[in-house]
């Protein structure tokens, strides 16, 4: 196999987009070869941006059965995401899969099991980790040259949606839709990202407000307290109706402090351990130097196309994944947490009690409304 | 009376420097007449660097009974403040508090009635209101140009203290010597501000971890969640073992935001209100322009002098107060309700059950242990 041979399942947004990039041969690893989608103008639509001998197919299934594929992207609604992975790896294919990889942990622990059963790739589309303000994040930390983390806090409030864009689907910021708002909708990225930098929290207080700025259903506005397994403490900020919002992602660390914001990564490092100094210093107010630099990063922030081109050579080279189907648990893990939390009022320990979220979340959906809209 | 005759109590860090400013004339409309210390050490110490006819005294009952002065300066230990001050308005004098006003608000509801009953001044030492950062921020929030408050994120964690700090005095840190950490003792004036510019919250639901990073019995470690009576949500994050800390208080406003970091101050400043463009633009995705302008502060940062000036204008000509002995009960009751909120576990709304409050506060004294110190 020389080039990966990728069909595109869901022709919304994030789909055409995989598959005109795929059929301008952005990806030297990788090929399109079909696209599916159940939206009879949609598929039309196709057939005008893309060239080329490719399969246009009605449904997922008749897409995975031609024969045409080798592995497939998933782009489809949220809830979707689980059963058609599912099924991609029954069929032999490999799979990735767009944010978030399911709406409840227990469907993905599933697409995670049936993958390694099949033997097929499992990879997650999370493309900011190929920015390399993240990934040099990710670095210092991990390098453990800035010592154990003791704080971290993300203000990522720049998610900003008019009710126009919660009224341009029925499905859109319901809990039978999406399964939640902002949460499982626009910061999948960031959840990832914290926990892909500073790891998984041990425990969760959230307070998630629903349809506080917004006329919908789910919430639109989330705080959430996290501490970790080394005692370490953060925050999580987010909401789709601060204007202008701000992203500023700020690790304090035994060495010193990152901060991240405006495009730039700041290092505030010490000369010394905070922690051996705290306890050998005479002087009750003195601070060891620091010093201020901004990071340099390097490299492309490929985003998709790097993610795609990593998942290529995953399959045809056995090279590591940008982020495996396992990363899709944690991810969601926390997520799910943040919402369990507020739904009980209380603070919940990490991994969570599965079935008494998916109990809370079905309620929800029973209740769902659908609403009035002007659109698709 | 042409000038003010102050005396001041306790001669420790605070106490000694008002006494010096006072006796060089800093404050014009007032004058020092009188201190006093009982630690005869100290006492001695204040005749070698205060000059002039100056009433010297060991105990604050000899310094209010001596008739040399018209009003007081009480800067002892947190415990005292509510004694002393209600001693000075019961004998006639005006009284200027150091912060906090007391340790749980009963006492401090207790010196307003009796400052009201005595007609005197009763004034609080929050000199940070004087810096013009905050008072612009407070001009522009109060002005209303801004809208309504929609969140409010500081991260206050520049209060480093070494172990040597705490170390220096058998009182620090303790909950019978202090009744707190770093709420109680650095935070007062974050406290104010937080509650000045932006209202007192409706509810708060905090985590205070005690003795997390230094060895002592109370917090040094806060993270507090709040939710105003609008709807408005903030979050309030110190600790005093932070290296370097961070000092960013950002407000998010119908109109905009405001942030205060780096002795600037920013703001970013919408053409339109975005809670009329939320729901009327047609486009789900896009944003309104946004000016984004540093503010220029004007007038000095007069801090402790500032807030003395104040005070004795307050007395001779009748003129309002930075601070009064009410705002000293707003901050007090915040900072108790994220002690009680992180001791029950809970949310508590505010006004706080203060029988509860005091309750739970004996209890963490009645096992506060006196720890072996190195010095005072």
């Amino acid at each position: 196999m020389s080039k990966l041979r990728i069909g595109v399942i869901g022709m919304g947004n994030m789909g055409s987009d995989h598959a005109k990039k795929l059929n301008k041969g952005i990806v030297p690893e990788a090929e399109l070869t079909a696209v599916s989608e159940m939206d009879g103008n949609r598929l039309e639509d196709a057939k005008t941006y893309l060239q080329g001998d490719i399969g246009y197919f009605a449904t997922p299934d008749e897409l995975m059965d031609s024969g045409l594929c080798d592995a497939v992207i998933i782009a489809t609604p949220h809830y979707d995401h689980p059963r058609l992975a599912i099924m991609a790896f029954t069929k032999g294919l490999h799979v990735l899969c767009e944010k978030p990889a399911g709406v409840y942990t227990k469907q993905v622990r599933e697409m995670n099991e049936k993958a390694r059963e099949s033997g097929r790739i499992f990879g997650m589309m999370f493309n900011q980790r190929t920015n390399p303000m993240y990934r040099k994040m990710h670095e210092l930390v991990h390098s453990g040259e800035l010592g154990a983390i003791k704080r971290v806090n993300w203000i990522i409030t720049d998610w900003y949606r008019s009710q126009a864009y919660y009224d341009s689907g029925s499905w859109r910021a319901t809990w039978a839709g999406e399964g939640g708002g902002v949460l499982i909708n626009q910061c999948p990225h960031n959840i990832d990202l914290l926990q892909w930098i500073c790891g998984m929290p041990a425990q969760v207080r959230a307070f998630c407000h629903e349809g506080k700025w917004h006329n919908i259903e789910v919430e639109d506005d989330v705080t959430a307290y996290m501490e970790f397994p080394n005692g370490a403490t953060g925050v999580f900020v987010t909401t789709t109706a601060d204007l202008p919002g701000t992203n500023r992602l700020e690790i304090t660390l035994e060495m010193g402090k990152l901060v991240c914001e405006n495009n730039t990564l700041t290092l505030h490092k010490l000369g010394q351990n905070e922690r051996e100094y705290c306890f050998t210093t005479k002087d009750g107010f003195a601070k060891p130097p620091v010093e201020v630099s901004v990071i340099e990063t390097q490299g492309d922030n490929s985003q998709h196309t790097g993610v795609i081109a990593s998942f290529a050579k995953a399959v045809l080279d056995g090279t590591p994944l940008i982020a495996d189907g396992e990363e899709g648990i944690n991810s969601l893990m926390l997520s799910n947490a943040m919402h369990l939390s507020s739904w009980i009022g209380d603070t919940v320990a990490l991994p969570i009690d599965e079935d008494l979220f998916l109990e809370e979340l079905n309620k929800r959906i029973a209740a769902s409304k659908h609403k009035v809209t002007a659109g698709i």
